[in-house]
């Protein structure tokens, strides 16, 4: 397996080397390449994701991201000339975010219920575009504009994933989130995809919510979900109460794919580089661990994808929610029950 | 005070009988004029909002509005025909959504602190406003967009209104939450904004979230928010989220405000028709009652507006939460409470 990997900033190398921890010990053949990208090398040298860095990413299998971010950089810089250009380039369509609520982990909720949702949101399309632009800046007849872009190819493609995973799940049910009701053009799209590609996965149940009302129903009731799908904006948000009532983003990992299989697939953890706690050694390397979960999944590797889930499982179901967390140990442990 | 009242659809004319029964208890000089307006009024006649209907609402000194929306009409009919057309006409560019966990109120969260924020959502712009289109439907080509359209004039108002709000209330913080790192467009035009205006606040202390991340503190730690500002799209969602921990929309009162003052401003709860329920004298007529306070507050009645408040909370923090709920019951308590 040849693994492209971005430690990037603040507590992503931290979280990386755990990662790669327990990615060793399951499978042997792994042969990594680190790749210098984030704010350090956008301070220091003005780069941010150079054209022939990008054509070595794509001789990969996959790639392993730790975190970019640093509150030195004004915002926008790193996110749309690195993270989402890296996205938008190798076609990340699918951007799959399961939330379970482990055994032994505490959700802020009074009465969780057994939460198992896997979230199936846009990637390439919607108000991530970049579209949109500035007129008259800086007076008073300032006029910003923001541009979704929804394409039925789009749309189509990430649909028809999230009902091959529905139907594969044993409750067979996907829900639909968007807001049909004021988002009138792009909501129609939507809907009438989900309407069309239903008629091949008869099995499948399916539900629609607009995204105020899933907000509340995250909160409420979020048991009630198994597969979801959405749009890129609707789903960053959404993906982030699913993580908040799963225990944090300390655990929720992600899949950035090119469900074609034409391009490396990306795998990071949805928290971002936490300064604050960098070079401590104190960051949670959980979610970098379930991202790699996720990454053997996709490549196939169903048995050690298992083992790494199964460690994590079990070393949540068997951790001590007081003590404080030590990333390497994390990390050893884990990659001891992995590979064990 | 004239008011006009459009009780609306579904459990619509039951919560709003209670909320002009609360109100006629503190304001006697309440002459009201009701408007069939709806989905049971497009159904017959085909009609959304009459031009004529318009006319005579601007007549008035506010709105009272209950619920509108049946399942029977296509999505988007009736928000962009009416409730939007509503909000846009008179213009209504503050969506004023308090979220305050009273005593007595079960919150779904295990912890939830001190709840007390008022959210200034946009009224006006944004994803809102329904520019965008349609190209090659209902073939493998189509695409549609939806444009958000941000204003300097737009923006600066309900920032301005925002910290005329923070700077009145004991914590004096003020949250702005967009998405700036990838709208940097719309975003970079909202934090501009709330930069420039703050520096005539100054005793305000400001921050900023994005809506992700605001999405997760709204769970871990809503108490640590005062007054927050905000997008339309953003808005819609994060009132929801409040509204959640703060024990439901049944709770959730809302106000359309008109900040200048020259068109009636419209107030509402933030729940939707419930047709599940309809008919039935088992909805919670609280979050209208509560909608009635901000009417009263809006109108300069402040001490009116205080008894309708200070029953409300002494009513919630006695009821029985396994008591069922009966529409009339709670009204009858709260006129009381109110009037006495
Ligand atoms: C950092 C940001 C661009 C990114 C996003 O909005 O997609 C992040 O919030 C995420 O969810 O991965
Ligand atoms: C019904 C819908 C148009 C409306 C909105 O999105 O604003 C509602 O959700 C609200 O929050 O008042």
């Amino acid at each position: 397996m040849r693994l492209a990997v971005i430690p990037g900033d603040g507590i992503g190398p931290e979280v990386v080397a755990e990662g790669l921890k327990v990615l060793s010990a399951v499978a042997p053949d792994l042969e990594t390449t680190p790749y210098d990208l984030g704010a350090t090398r956008w301070q220091r040298t003005g780069e941010l994701l150079p054209d022939t860095v990008l054509d070595e990413l794509r001789q990969h299998d996959a790639i392993l991201l730790g975190a970019i971010g640093d509150p030195g950089v004004p915002p926008g810089i790193l996110e749309r000339g690195l993270l989402l250009r890296l996205r938008f380039e190798l076609d990340h369509h699918v951007n799959l975010r399961p939330a379970r609520l482990f055994d032994g982990v505490r959700s802020p909720l009074a009465a969780p219920g057994a939460i198992d949702m896997l979230c199936v949101r846009e990637g390439t399309e919607g108000p991530y575009v970049g579209n949109g632009g500035v007129l008259r800046k800086d007076t008073p007849h300032e006029i910003a504009t923001e541009v979704s872009l929804n394409t039925a190819f789009g749309v189509e493609r990430v649909v028809r994933y999230a009902f091959e995973r529905a139907t594969a799940r044993p409750r067979k049910h996907l829900t639909l989130i968007h807001k049909t009701n004021v988002l009138t053009h792009a909501g129609g799209l939507w809907s009438r995809t989900v309407e069309e590609v239903s008629v091949e996965f008869p099995e499948v149940t399916v539900a629609y919510q607009h995204v105020d009302a899933a907000a509340m129903f995250f909160i409420s009731d979020p048991a009630r979900y198994d597969v979801i799908v959405t749009d890129n904006l609707f789903g960053d948000i959404v993906t982030d109460i699913a993580a908040a009532v799963t225990g944090g983003i300390g655990l929720a990992a992600s899949g950035n794919l090119d469900a074609s299989g034409t391009n490396p697939s990306m795998f990071e953890p949805v928290h971002g580089s936490a300064p604050d706690i960098a070079g401590q050694g104190i960051a949670d390397p959980t979610a970098t661990v379930l991202s790699v979960g996720l990454l053997l999944q996709h490549l196939g590797r169903t048995e050690q994808a298992r083992k790494v889930d199964a460690a994590v499982a079990f070393d949540l179901s068997t951790r001590d929610p007081q003590a404080t967390i030590r990333t390497s140990d994390v990390g050893d442990r884990l990659a001891a029950l992995a590979g064990g």
